[in-house]
């Protein structure tokens, strides 16, 4: 595939470039325009690549795309899976171009969803197309691009079970996810779940002067944080009750396996720029992000956050939490759990309320699949290395749905790296990591 | 006066409004503009009340408006001190009419500054161009107008220095606090210092994918609000150490007379619509306003405060943190103690910065003084009840330098109201209590 892409690269950017450039910002409804544009261009690139039928399909929520070939139904079908909904792009003072005008430069492509997930799907589709056009297609193949993963899909799980004919495959193949460094691949063949809740805490019943009643009237950002800091004990566990009731222990020997990735501490805290890392207790860095469990305030605002001073004592703070889960904790029995944890814990001198957002469960992948090892040739061949099996802290919540309604195990060959910074400014992806990959998935289609 | 404000009422109103609409927010860079307006506008004013002279003097900062009127030497001369900068409106959405554009309905005047301090401090030129024109004022009068009480009057000290002579007079006459109730008048004789400081605590130096890193990397939010909780213990009490050192505790018998100043819990609480007040161990709600100091987060902020969710790890985490002093308690001391703790306490897989803002000291006022004596019979007189001395919460900074550089003791004659909500949205001035303001203070030139 390595002379085609040579032949075709400006065109695959000009196409990639064609998508990026819409601002399908899921979790803002001004953006809902867009998500429709978005998926009609991508509706438009999956047949010119090559698919029989390529259609733009309505949900509850912002519309699904699908597409597929069928060769000869003996044949195996791949059920490619991706989303072209990004992650809203503030703090907009941070990036160093415009987060919605793609640029290339040095050895990357720089955009908002440059990576997570347009740059990634985009592989697909042109690994795809080459297979068709060399006449080496030797698989059925559907895809379905969603425009909900960053808001948690709230209507895909409906919509796979009004569709599971049509969804039907024998594997879900998915890039979304990274690789431990372009020096060494790795296949993610587990992911955390995602429980997301949103808290607010109500004091007076409006903004006071905090000197007229500073002392002696509950502040509620003062309580907002007391509750959050509660919620994490000195040895880095989460306080809810139950919390931890169904997180598996691994044993040594898994333990072991997984800390076969190479991981230097020295180049985690360089890389972020911090004296020490901060977790649970007994685990390492890497077991932290992979097989425990954790809870971060994604944000927090109340009172007077302009220029310069403001002594008010405000009515309302709120705060966004966001908690990752391993396989076997539920993020409906979580979210229950720190729902009635949080009111419970809520002084009477403040009202609380508590809205859960996205969730998703998490998932293990069986690394002795056909699929798996397929995906393991492919990758090595192109890197000339065997790809290490990694677990990965993210969630993609609904391919745990694919799992249950479809009984398709995913496979998840990512190919972006931590320096991508996803989800923050200046996302980027590495070109020979978005090459690689298109070479690697064709490749996997040979193998598989 | 009753009468001369029957026959001026429309006028009054009309020139109030004209510096109502003036948007002179001090906090705001972009409104210096504003400030200079407002300031020549109160020049104007200050002159058709008969003023011998009135200026806008310059300063480090927003001008000063200084007004005079010496009818003989050797009579008494009263300073009136007012402000004419005003708190940001901010929330917005809160405001149920314009925050700058002035309305009068049920019996109250409704506008960002319409008490705090425009409205009050147009009461003093009102009562001054009544003496004035019905030939009966035997003091003379000096008025300096500042633009920036509400950023702790940075610019003020100086210029109190540099203008001594100028500033020279008996009394200081301020109306820039509130009463206990339009039934229970009452003077203010002490009000609390303050000290403000914003923070930012910075974790990893970009924002973060919270499920590749959640659990592995301290989050910047997380830790602030545990900074913040450990701020106060579970008896009210402020932890930094020392902060307590320099606070007089008040005699039994102090105590008795400050609780002669009636208030009703159940009254309190439905107006704040509270189940439960919150404040220091050991001390009544009056006292904690009154006599005690207090901390309070006044603004907190940190990723992602936009709709829906964003699963991200955050760079940073700000908050705005004022103090509340009572006197003997410098700003000065108190802002470096928190500094040096906040510090202290920082952990080490964070960076922290800390950044004073505005700061004044606390005052006690003489309640045996001839200019107290003469405001009780001018309140008593048109309230029909000898008001009740009481302490203040709020917190006026220069008025320590008045009484530093000047020798100057302050008379805070406020006719303010809880139910103004000064500082917050749909902040407005009862006008029994802007009329019956005017009347006080033309009955205390005459007794004073």
């Amino acid at each position: 595939m390595k002379q085609y892409i040579e032949q075709n690269k400006e065109r695959f950017f000009e196409e990639l470039f064609s998508i990026l450039r819409i601002p399908s910002i899921s979790a803002k409804p001004e953006n809902k325009p867009d998500m429709v544009r978005c998926a009609n261009r991508l509706k438009e690139l999956l047949l010119e690549a090559g698919a029989d039928m390529a259609d733009v399909m309505p949900t509850s929520g912002n519309p699904v795309v699908f597409g597929r070939k069928i060769i000869d139904p003996s044949y195996k079908t791949i059920l490619v899976y991706g989303h072209y909904d990004v992650q809203p792009p503030e703090p907009l003072e941070k990036w160093k171009t415009d987060p919605f005008e793609p640029v290339i430069h040095d050895d990357a492509i720089w955009c908002r969803g440059a990576n997570d997930d347009k740059g990634q799907l985009f592989m697909h589709i042109k690994a795809f197309e080459f297979m068709v056009r060399s006449g080496q297609l030797k698989h059925n193949v559907k895809f379905i691009f969603e425009g909900e993963e960053e808001i948690g899909s709230p209507s895909l799980p409906e919509f796979i079970k009004q569709n599971k004919e049509l969804l039907a495959a024998d594997i879900c193949l998915v890039s979304d996810t990274t690789m431990i460094s372009d020096k060494v691949p790795s296949i993610n063949c587990g992911m955390r779940g995602l429980a997301y809740l949103e808290v607010k805490v109500t004091g007076p019943n409006k903004d006071l002067h905090s000197g007229h009643y500073g002392g002696a009237v509950a502040n509620p950002i003062n309580v907002l944080c007391d509750l959050i800091s509660s919620l994490i004990d000195k040895d880095g566990r989460i306080t809810v009750p139950g919390f931890y009731d169904k997180v598996v222990e691994l044993t040594p020997d898994e333990r072991k396996m997984l800390a076969r990735a190479p991981f230097s501490m020295d180049e985690f805290k360089e890389f972020l720029d911090i004296n020490e890392v901060k977790g649970e207790k007994g685990y390492t860095t890497m077991e932290r992000i992979g097989i425990r469990p954790s809870l971060d305030v994604c944000g927090i605002w109340g009172g007077y956050t302009g220029q310069g001073a403001k002594t008010v004592l405000p009515s309302e703070a709120h705060a966004k939490i966001s908690m990752r889960l391993v396989p076997k904790q539920t993020s409906a029995e979580i979210s229950k759990m720190f729902m009635d944890h949080f009111l419970r814990i809520a002084p009477p001198y403040v009202k609380v309320e508590v809205t859960p957002y996205e969730s998703g469960d998490g998932f293990l992948i069986p690394i002795s699949s056909d699929a798996y090892k397929a995906a393991s040739r492919a990758i090595g061949e192109v890197y000339g290395i065997e790809p290490v099996p990694s677990r990965g802290g993210g969630s993609i919540p609904i391919l745990a749905e694919f799992q249950k309604v479809l009984g398709l195990d995913p496979l998840l060959m990512g190919f972006g790296l931590e320096r991508d910074t996803i989800h923050s400014p200046n996302e980027s992806y590495l070109l020979r990591q978005f090459f690689g990959g298109m070479e690697s998935i064709a490749l996997f289609y040979r193998y598989y």
